[in-house]
Formats: C-alpha cells, structure tokens, sequence
C-alpha cells in the first residue's frame, strides 16, 4: 500500500448521484486535506461538478465509464454486464492498490457481490460481512451483519466479532471493545446451536475485547455493548426496526405538537432541542455501512443520501485507511485462528 | 363451553404479584360486568385483597394453590415441579373447560411450557405462537411469532399467518386483514427458503385476508400490514428492537430538554403532548400476548405490569373468549387445509 490515501468513489450511484458525490467529497476533503479522490463515473458530468470545488479538483481525477449499476439490477447480473460501471472499476482500483478504499452508494447486493469477486475474502474469513453504526444511549455502538449473509454458522459469527471488536477500536476508539451476541434471551441456554457454539468460541480463543455474551433487541437502544453480533438477517429487522421506530415517534411527536395552540408554542421554544434529537438520531451521521472481511476496502453509503451523508461516508472510508484497518484484522485473524490451531493440537 | 365468560387468574405470577393481578381484575371487571373469576393462588393474601373491591368479589372465587412458578424456573422444571402451582391450576382450568381463558404475568417460558401440555394444539396447528399488538403510524398492528419458536419451517408461518388473521378481525375488528411476512428485503427472490415457500403456500391457499408479501422492519412502525408473521428469533429481536428504540428516544429528549431553561419551558408548555405519545407508545396499552394454536384460551401479561396493564390483559382474555377467537380459528384451519388438501390431490 502506498502512504498516500486515495479513496475510489462511485460517482454514479444513489438517488441523487452524482451530485451529492462530489459535493459530499468536497465536504470531505475540507476535513482531510492529505486525501487524493478518483472518481469513475460519467466524465463531462462529473468534471461540471467538480469545477465548483477548487480544493477538491486539485487532488482528484475522473475514470470515464461508460456503464453504471441500477437500482433495480439483480447481483448476478451486475457481476455479468457490470464489468465497465463505475462501482465495478471503483472497486478494481481498490483491488489494484490504486485506491485504498471503494465508497458507494449504489445498490447494495450488486456491491456486495462485485466487491467480494473483485476484492476477494481475507485469509481466515468464509464470508463478508456488512456492518454499520446505531445510535445508543451510550453514544454508538456497531452492528454487523446487517444483511450481506442471511444465514450464518458459528464460525462466520466468530469472524464478525474479530472483525466488528478491531472496527470498533479502529472507528470508535475503544481499546477494548465489549461484545455481545444477539439473542432471544440472555440466559446461556436460549437460542439457535450456532450462537451457543460462537459464544463458547469467543470465550475459548484469544479476542481483542471483552466477551460481554448474548444481549438482546432492546439492549441495542441501551448500548449495552460496543459490538452487536448477529447474522444478516436478525442484524437486517432490528436496524430497519430501530429506523421504523424512529420515524413512528417523530410521527407522534409531530401529531400531538400540533394538537393545540399550547402544544404548539412549547414545541417552537423547545425546538432546539427537537432538532438536537433529531440530529443524534440522523441516519446521516451514521452514514457507511462496511463490508468487512475482505483484502480491500469498501464503504457502502446509504442510497437515498445526500453530500453530508455522503461525506460521512467518505471521512469513515478515510479513516478505515489512515487506521491501517485491515492489517489490524489481519494479524488479529492470524492470532485467533494459529492460537486455536495450536491448542488444538 | 358455557355461555358464561369465565377467567382463570395466575394471581401469583409477575413482579408486582397479587396486588396487581387483584387490582387489575377489578378494574377490567368495571368494564365487563358479565365476565366471572377463579383466582388462582395464597387464599388469605387474595383473600384480603379481593375484600377492596365488592364488585369483583361478589363474581369471584378463590382456589389455594400452594406454589407458584418463579421468574428463574426453567420450562423442564415447572413441567416437572409445578403441578400444584397458581399457573398450572389456571391452565388446567381452562383445560377441564371452567375458565375460557388464563391470564397469567409470570414466567413466559413456563407458561408457554405449562400451556402447551395443559391445553394441547389444535388440529392442524403444529406448534403454538406468542402474538402480541405494537403501536404503527395507523394504529396497531399484530405480530407473531414473539419468541414461543426460534426456528419456525414454513408451514409453522402459514399456520401464524392465519391465526394472526383471524386475531386481527378478532381483535383489532378488521373484516380482510392485511398479513406481511417479515423479511430482509420487499424484492420476492429475497430471505430464507422458508418464508418464500410461506408466501406461495399463503397465496394458493384459501386465506382469510389479504396476502400483502413481504415486509421489513421497517414496516413495523409504518404499519403497512395488519398482521406482520415471522420466527419466534426475529419476532423477539424486532419487539425488543423497537422498545428499547423508544426508551432511546426518550433518553434523547429528556436530556436534551433539560439543556436550557428556553427548552425546559417549551417542554413544560409542551407536556400534554408527550403525555399523549408516552402513552401511545405505554407498553401497558400494548399488554397481553397471546398464546396461539391451542385448544384454550391464555394471556400473556408482562411480568412487571401493574394493575392498569394487567387490567389490559384481562380485557384482551375477556375479548377472545367472547368474540369466539378459538371456534374461528379452528373453521379457518379446516377450510384451508381441507381445501389445500382437496386441491393437491
């Protein structure tokens, strides 16, 4: 890898791409003045746009493709016509070691599965996983796998904690990041097999964090551990449930604020704190799903996100680089599975 | 059955046990002037609490049980251990047909254990579900499966998406329920092979409502459909998800309207409005699970309800039992699998 961070970007993914991608670089390219920015995408477009943000021109380049991946495109066939889009050659240039890391808004299951051909599994990982950051009570926590595999065995459940306890130092900064794993009970004798036998691994082999055990739906809200684990499809319900709720209190809110003239002039006193709320529960500033397990990286922004999602997305891609990420999984893998091997033996 | 209503209460179960089972009867029985009471439990200690309310008195009768089911047993031990406890003798009350209904708030696990043996499945069902409403942007939706199954195949989710159908015209009174199996994306090729399977099976077969397809979790609070039908695993995560959400939110807004005395005024002007959501989101208002697919009647109250939320379970019991819930159920089944069975061949 060189020392130099440059952060592949799909230009033409999303609702509002490629608008909100570069606006949104340019935001981030504010924050971190060392990063340099390819973008891939449609190249007159993409060049009008970039003309309004001077800082950000100057350390970036555009990658003419002539393709880009829709909304609606089943995996399979994004790994089949996709092969000159903007989101498969942002990946290659990862995959390349032009870039470091891939950021995204386009459809997600085409971007996993052309980040997983082009980018391939990290040794010691079966499958990658999708992780993402909640709001607690706390602060933040992780989750992961939101969706990329929707049944999981013990092991791929191991791997997501690994990985999800190095994220966690390396995105929150906490040394010893606790982990649960998510269950229906925390009583040890709850649940499917596969999470039993992830627990007792986790506890058995060397973990770079604190093997908190098995927490539960509402132990997300409370942020009662740092790492969520589950498989993609629990980890999926729980983080659009967590969103739905969200939506169906402001719902309320808004309803009963408006319910009479009282109401009405509480709600514009307080509504600093309405939008401070509203702020702290923003999908926006939790916007970068990543997709973890593999040798290179890559961001996944959400789809209908604008240039502040959008940076979020981009300053947490830079980051993932700047921490060296993947070398800290990558030797942690190595101590967790060469230890077990060994005592094994 | 008699024509009578007759309701079995667990008065030892739950953690505000008996005041609260006592107190909350007694305002249920406000409501229902017909329904009747066999209090299960300390005689002497139902016995004076009963004496503050003569209305419920004059329509109660109390049998002494000896034991009652801790919080901690396990399901094996109150099948082994509980013979002569208040949750037992509830249950096998309904069974001998003197109660229509127990209502218990204690041990879930046991109860649904206790429930299963007591009262057996019905024809057709293969295994029993937990149901229960949550609060949506229109009203209230009914979701089942809630934990009683943490691996459901998918004949367990056609049989909880029809009595989730007849529960919805039951008791949210809707004539052509809307049913959504949860799953991880709107897009049919999605989920496990289970609750694909589920949906075909649903749409082929004759069905008491309208078959919408699949739902996120999202949809939950959207409430998109009136029935929402999954495993026991992502039934409890999704319901966990979304309390511990709302106390998140509540976290929020109180710390962040006590920021300044311009908040704390727009939020004491403001009150009756968050009253008014507090109390559409009060767990209590939501409280009763019910015990499906067996051949009586039981509620599920939370354990740390208090006589108004138990109140609201004995209300529900009341409801099932003279709305008929089980006789239809039972027709349902026949005419689905009758028919299924008359078209297969």
């Amino acid at each position: 890898m060189s020392a130099e961070t440059v952060i592949a970007i799909d230009a033409m993914g999303g609702d509002n791409a490629p608008a909100a991608m570069i606006d949104g670089a340019a935001i981030a390219a504010m924050r971190f003045p060392g990063a340099k920015y390819i973008f891939f995408g449609d190249q007159p477009l993409v060049q009008s746009l970039l003309a309004k943000h001077a800082h950000l021109a100057s350390r970036s380049v555009i990658r003419h493709t002539p393709d880009k991946i829709s909304s609606d495109m089943k995996p399979s066939q994004a790994l089949r016509q996709g092969r000159n889009s903007s989101m498969r050659l942002a990946l290659d240039a990862v995959a390349d070691g032009e870039a470091q890391c891939a950021v995204s808004a386009g459809n997600t299951g085409a971007l996993m599965a052309l980040a997983k051909f082009a980018l391939k599994t990290l040794p010691n990982i079966d499958r990658p996983a999708l992780a993402g950051t909640i709001p607690t009570t706390r602060g933040q926590s992780l989750m992961m796998d939101l969706g990329a595999n929707i049944e999981c065995d013990s092991e791929n459940l191991v791997q997501f904690a690994l990985m999800g306890a190095i994220l966690a130092r390396t995105v929150l900064g906490i040394q010893k990041p606790s982990v649960g794993i998510l269950n229906v009970g925390s009583e040890e004798i709850k649940g499917h097999e596969e999470i039993r036998t992830a627990l007792n691994i986790l506890r058995e082999r060397p973990f770079p964090g604190h093997v908190h055990g098995f927490v539960e739906g509402n132990d997300l809200g409370a942020g009662t551990t740092d790492v969520i684990v589950t498989d993609g499809f629990s980890g999926n319900v729980a983080l659009k449930t967590l969103e739905g709720t969200a939506k169906l209190i402001n719902h309320f809110l808004k309803s009963s604020l408006h319910a009479s003239l009282l109401n009405k002039v509480g709600a514009w006193l307080a509504k600093e704190a309405f939008m401070n709320v509203k702020r702290k529960l923003d999908p926006r500033h939790y916007n970068g799903a990543m997709l973890l397990g593999l040798q290179g990286l890559c961001v996944k922004s959400h789809g209908g996100t604008d240039a502040e999602g959008f940076a979020s997305a981009v300053a947490l891609a830079i980051d993932l680089v700047q921490q060296n990420y993947i070398d800290h999984v990558r030797k942690e893998l190595e101590r967790h599975y060469g230890e077990a091997n060994g005592t094994a033996a």
